[in-house]
C-alpha cells in the first residue's frame, strides 16, 4: 500500500471507532423521533440528553446550556446574530472581532453590517495572537458584542481567552468564542474561561460530520437562525440528529480521555517538524512560536506558490493545506497571513500541517524530507527564485529562520 | 419478542440498509475535506458531485440547482429569506402561505413578519386543501413569494402544486414548496411542477438524520441563511456532510427504485385502515378523502384526548402520534386541523397513523382492533362522553362516519 499521511486535521479528521459506533447504534437502534410520546421517541430523547449530560459535563456547563447544531458554522451564525440582536435592543451596534477569524466569523458579520451594524477587526500582530491590550482599547459603550477564536485554524495561534473575555465581563459586553480548533484539543472549562458563548464542531475532534454545538451561558436568550418546531427548548428547530449527536459525545470523550498523552506526543511531532522545516533557507515559522496549540505548524517558503507544493506532496503521500481547507481550492490569498502583515505574495505560498496522535516520527521525517526537496525543486525552476540569487530582488525573509 | 408496529412515517422514518452502508462508507473510506487540493480531498468532493447529480437526476433537476443542508426545516428557512430578500429589492414585502404549513414556515414567516414584511395565510378549506381560486384572489403586485406545501404532514393531504405555482409563475411571483412529505413518496419532476424552490429532508425518506437539499431554480439568486466558507458555491458554508449526503442519495434512489409497488400496497393499508377506523363511532377522516397521499391516516374521535390515545396505543406496540410528532409532547390543539375548522377540542384529540412498506394487513388490523378497544375504554371513562350520551350534550360529529 502506497503510504498517505494525513497531516490536514485542522481541515477534518476522520471519525474514531467509538464515534462511529455510537452513531451506527443510534441510527439502527435508536432512531425515533426524541419529539415523540411513544417509548420509542422517548427511548431516543433520553439518549440525546445524556449526550448533552455529557458534552456539558466535559466542556464544564450544564445540559440546559448546550445546543445542538448542525456544526461550527451553524454556530458562530447564530452566537453572531444573537449578539447582534440583544444589543439592537440596548441600542448597541458595533461588533468587535480580530482580522484572522474563520470566515463564518468574518462573512456573517460583513452581512451584519450590511444590516447597519459597524464592525471592528482587531489587529493581530504579527505574532497572530489578540492581545488584551489591542481589545481594551478598541471597547467602548456601543459594542454589543466580541467575538474572538480560542485558536486560530490557520497558525494555530492560541488566543488568551480567559483574559479577554474578563475585560469584556466587566463591562458588561457579551463575549463568543469560536473553539472550534479548540474543543477536543484542549481541556475547556467555560466557567473558568469567562465565555458566554462557545462554538464548536464534532468532525474537527474525530466526530460526525454535520453536527456541533453551541453552549450559552444560561441567562444569554438566544435568537433562533433556523425557526420551526420546538426542538433545542425552541432555540434551533429540525428532527434531532440524535446519531450524530451520540457520536459527538463518544467522539469528544474519546479526545479527552487520552489528551494529555496526545498533546504530549503531538508537541514533541510539531516541535520535530518546526525544527526541520526551519532548516529550509529562506523560510518563516507563521505565528506566536509559544503561543500555539499542539498540532498544527505552518510555514512560508520564500518564492513557493502554496498550491504546487501541496500538489507535490500529495503525490508523496502526505495531505496538508495552504490556509485553511475551505480556501485552499481559491487563489486569494490567506486573509489570516495577511492579517500578520505579511505581504500578498508571501500569504499565497504558505503551508499548513496539522497533525493527529496517529502520525509518528518517522511520517515526520518523511514530511521534512519531501518539503525539503519539493522546495529546492520549485525553487530550482522558479525565475523569481533566480532573480533572488542573482541579487536583482531582494529576499523578505533571512536565510536562516530563527 | 414483544410487537413493535411503527405507523409514524411521516414524524421519521428508519434509515435503509442501503442509505446506512453508504453513509458508513464514507465515513471509513472517503472522509476527506471536499475543499481540500490532495487526492483524498478531490476524491470525497467527487463523491459529493456523484450525490448531488444523483439526487438531482431523481426530480428532474440539474445538479447545480441542489443545495444540500441540514435538513428541511434549514432548507425552508432558507427558502424563505431569499424570498423576502429579493421581494425587497423592487419593493414586494407581502408573502402568501397557507394557514396549515408545517412550523419551519410559519414560524420563519412570523419572523419576517417582525421584519416589516406581511404575510397573507391561505384558507385550506374543510378538506385542507388549497384551491387555485382561493390562491389567485390573493395575488397582487406586492407578492414576494408564495409558500405552499406538497403534502400536508398531519393528514397528508396533497396540494395541486402544479397549478398553483403556474399561476405564481404567470404572475412573475416566486413559488417555493416544502416537499417534505412528498419527496421520496411520489414521483416528483420539478421542471414538470414549475417550482422555484422546493425543500427536502432525508430522514422523511429513510435517510440519514441533519441532511437535505433545498432545489433552487437556476436563474434564482439564493440569500446565504449560514454564512462562511465557500461551499455549496458560496450559498450554506460548513464542511459538507458527504456521509450524510451519500446516505441520502441511496436511500432516495431505493425510494423511488420501488414506489409503484410501494404506493400499491400503501394504498390498500390505508384504505383498509380507514374503513376499520370509520367503523368507531362518531369518529371522522380528517382531510380530503381522495387528494391524500398514500401512507398518512388522520382521525378525530370525539371525546377523545390525543395523548391518553397514543400512550395507551403506545402500550399495545403502535408507535402513532397526534400531530405532527414535533408537537405531539405540546397540549396546544393542532394548527392544521384548526385550519380545517374544527373545534379546540377536537383539534386536541386526533390520530395519525402514517404507515411504511413494512406494515402488514396484520398490522393494520391490530391497529384498528387497539384503536377500537381504547376509544370505547377512554370514552366508558370520559364525563364528557357521559353527557354526550345523555343527551346533555350535542355531538359534533355523526354516529357513522362517511
Amino acid at each position: 500500500m502506497e503510504r498517505f499521511i494525513y497531516a490536514d486535521n485542522a481541515a477534518t479528521t476522520k471519525i474514531s471507532p467509538a464515534a462511529l459506533e455510537a452513531m451506527v447504534r443510534a441510527a439502527q437502534e435508536n432512531w425515533g423521533n426524541p419529539s415523540s410520546l411513544y417509548a420509542h421517541g422517548q427511548k431516543a430523547k433520553e439518549e440525546l440528553e445524556e449526550a448533552r449530560e455529557k458534552i456539558a459535563s466535559l466542556i464544564g456547563a450544564e445540559a440546559r446550556e448546550i445546543i445542538f447544531t448542525s456544526g461550527g458554522s451553524e454556530a458562530d451564525n447564530q452566537a453572531l446574530i444573537t449578539g447582534a440582536a440583544l444589543g439592537k435592543k440596548s441600542g448597541k451596534t458595533r461588533l468587535v472581532t480580530s482580522a484572522f477569524e474563520h470566515h463564518a466569523v468574518l462573512h456573517t458579520l460583513e452581512n451584519l453590517e450590511k444590516e447597519g451594524f459597524t464592525v471592528t477587526r482587531l489587529s493581530v500582530g504579527e505574532k497572530g495572537v489578540v492581545e488584551p491590550e489591542t481589545l481594551k482599547a478598541a471597547l467602548g459603550d456601543d459594542v454589543a458584542m466580541v467575538s474572538i477564536m480560542a485558536v486560530n485554524n490557520e497558525i494555530g495561534t492560541v488566543q488568551p481567552i480567559r483574559e479577554l473575555a474578563a475585560i469584556c465581563r466587566e463591562r458588561g459586553i457579551l463575549f463568543h468564542t469560536d473553539a472550534v480548533q479548540a474543543v477536543g484539543h484542549e481541556p475547556i472549562d467555560v466557567k473558568a474561561w469567562g465565555v458566554d458563548l462557545l462554538s464548536a464542531s464534532a468532525h474537527k475532534f474525530h466526530g460526525p460530520r454535520g453536527t456541533g454545538f453551541l453552549y450559552v451561558r444560561r441567562g444569554v436568550i438566544l435568537k433562533n437562525l433556523i425557526f420551526g418546531e420546538a426542538q433545542e427548548r425552541g432555540k434551533r428547530a429540525g428532527t434531532e440528529n440524535l446519531p450524530a449527536i451520540a457520536g459527538m459525545a463518544a467522539a469528544l470523550k474519546g479526545s479527552l480521555d487520552t489528551l494529555e498523552e496526545d498533546t504530549a506526543k503531538l508537541v514533541a511531532l510539531r516541535d520535530r517538524l518546526i525544527r526541520g522545516l526551519k532548516e529550509i533557507p529562506y523560510s518563516r515559522l507563521n505565528g506566536d512560536p509559544v503561543r500555539r496549540n499542539a498540532g498544527t505548524v505552518n510555514f512560508c517558503f520564500e518564492g513557493i506558490e502554496g498550491e504546487s507544493l501541496l500538489l507535490l506532496l500529495d503525490d508523496k503521500g502526505v495531505a496538508a493545506s495552504s490556509g485553511s481547507a475551505c480556501t485552499s481550492g481559491s487563489l486569494d490569498p490567506s486573509h489570516v497571513l495577511l492579517a500578520l502583515g505579511l505581504p500578498r505574495e508571501v500569504a499565497h505560498g504558505s503551508l499548513r500541517l496539522s497533525l493527529s496522535p496517529e502520525i509518528t516520527e518517522d511520517d515526520v521525517d518523511h514530511i521534512i524530507a519531501s518539503v525539503k526537496e519539493i522546495v529546492s525543486f520549485l525553487r530550482s525552476i522558479s525565475p523569481l527564485w533566480e532573480s533572488l540569487e542573482k541579487g536583482e530582488k531582494k529576499h523578505l525573509f533571512a536565510a536562516h529562520a530563527e
